[in-house]
């Protein structure tokens, strides 16, 4: 398989320490040429769910033969296992904790190795950062063309992720918000083609909190200033907004909160 | 015109979300060989104006056949049109919302064209993200050297954008603070060249909120750490600083305050 | 000296502000082919202590032949001079206020001129804004190879820093938080290796705030969730955390406090 020559990062590490920084110059000090695109540093301290999610919409947009590096590592120095994945054509890379369980559960034919061929980390691996030891070194040597198989053995068992779906009962499809976005938007569970066969031709009733929304909307200006929305977004998922303004505070979330919502039958239809 | 190969992006976006590497994904699948280069995704959701301001203050550092896709575009997916500009040099790619406005407006030769051209847009053009699925394409396709006449039709209307300007009465120049930086400083909307034809050869008075700054510093440290001063700006705009300190704190404002800003002739000299 | 075709930027510019997009602008105006790394651009505003220690944990990861930019600089436009340093085989371009002296310190060959030679500056240089006239133009020459001595006279009296060092006194060895990193976690000033011959084969007692941390652990998932722990960190300095928790939390500490840390030998062993 051809690499791109890109390597993407998401990290919890935040952009005010230096911890970015040193896994790129590891990285360009192994491969000069790679080109390395920030996915998020972001993520909530040790969310490995929210980590997951995020590469999980990503990744697809990048060409063939890219390197994901995804180091959300709450384990970091434990007994947990240091993998590379391929799937799809892309790598990952990163500790075994259920980062990679949506890409794998997805891909039947996902090849999974852990980590142990030594020669490809730093020479000094510290007990508390991975990222920069163990899997910038192996991104940037994935990068530059070799194959996996060369890192360590295949395994089998890798960490799954427990996420909550979405299901349906009694005639209620019921779902929970995974992420408030930079705009205020409630980002569902609820995937377009589970609405749709949940809905046929029928029309919705949304539920949310104490309000009902009584259709979805094609985009957010569809709607009056200030009203809440509902509709299905670019990653083809249900989303609660508010056209110019941000549902999380007309709902008056705080940012961790887990909320549930619900969508019925319209009746009236 | 040969292209830089550079990709400016500018948008409301944040940086926890993925849509900012969702663009650059979809950039690098089209043209392998862009360099991407943030502006800033910090722009307050929605806020045109502040997009307008930044980027125009930009751009020009950039060489020329560079490619600036700008998406502050609150009104993506509803009738406003998406649209290419080509002016001294540079490539615009974003909403026909204003934001392009300063450029346009100082460049009477500017090309505007309105993007219909589906087959450099993403395959399935979702309603709420067109930076995804038109504006990064478009771009990575302009970067390969792609003539904006080939995008869509010339258009002569684009939509312009309200400033407010400084104005001149009763001996008084009146202008506004149009952004509070990372320093504190106010900068204001006032030109270093409007400035000096008002002045002619007589000092200033300028006056802010309840101050009056007697004189314009050539630098920050030319004042004691903590004093409020004014000068003009590493943009030839006049700014309101706070030596080692925040004027914004010492003046007491909120970032999203609109707060005046007058200056007279000093009648003593 | 080989140069890498890499230029990192360490600022206190912020990521709201266009500044470090100009900078970057500026650079590939004269190396188009550079490679741009950002370090960081969260230093507190003006804080050269704070971007010389993050600045000295983070270069030694780059290839060698890549010049850092390091622009912390509540005296620009002042007489303070403008610096580029050689050491170890890479170059550091920025204010001489102290920001480069820990380079300095530990490199006694280290070269360091002013930059004097305005032909390499941009044409117009403003009095508040050197990061973009002088240090991105001055960076960008020296990543196209250019030699240090070309850009002024050397000089011999670098400015110091006056940094903190922990001490040792009736058997307690006394140090200092530096940095509280996104994961709360309280760095310290001391070292490893200072505290390995303080501690010889004894155990540690580490006294921080009203606590007593009774050992140090390899890693953070050594200690239960929400644990008060120690352990020698990946840059080798002692580290003060919490697993899967905020150290600075427990503590209740504000991000700016100063707050003192000192080590005993553990009587009972």
């Amino acid at each position: 398989m051809k690499r791109s020559g890109i390597i993407t990062l998401l990290t919890d590490f935040g952009l005010a320490d230096p911890y970015v920084a040193m896994m790129k110059g590891v990285v360009l000090s192994i491969n000069r040429s790679a080109d390395l695109i920030d996915i998020t540093h972001n993520i909530r301290a040790g969310s490995v769910s929210q980590g997951s999610e995020i590469l999980n919409g990503t990744w697809p947009c990048f060409p063939e033969g890219t390197v994901h590096a995804a180091v959300v590592d709450p384990g970091v120095g434990s007994e947990r296992r240091p993998v590379a994945v391929k799937a799809a054509g892309h790598f990952f890379v990163g500790p075994d904790n259920g980062i990679f369980w949506p890409v794998i559960k997805t891909h039947p034919d996902a090849v999974i190795v852990e980590l142990t061929e030594k020669r490809y980390f730093l020479p000094d691996v510290s007990n508390t950062f991975h990222g920069r030891d163990v899997f910038a070194p192996v991104a940037a040597h994935i990068s530059l063309g070799i194959e996996i198989n060369r890192l360590g053995p295949t395994i089998i068992d890798p960490e799954k992720l427990k996420q909550p779906h979405p299901c349906q009962k009694d005639g209620i499809l019921s779902g929970q918000i995974t992420r408030i976005d930079n705009f205020g938007n409630l980002i569902t569970n609820i995937p377009a083609n589970t609405l749709k066969d949940f809905l046929g031709d029928k029309r919705p009733v949304i539920h949310i909190d104490r309000y009902k929304i009584p259709e979805l909307c094609r985009t957010y200006s569809d709607k009056h200033d200030g009203e809440l929305t509902a509709l299905v977004n670019s990653s083809s998922y249900l989303e609660i907004a508010v056209n110019r303004g941000k549902a999380s505070e007309y709902l008056g979330m705080s940012p961790d909160e887990i909320i549930g919502i619900s969508v019925r039958i319209d009746r009236k239809n």
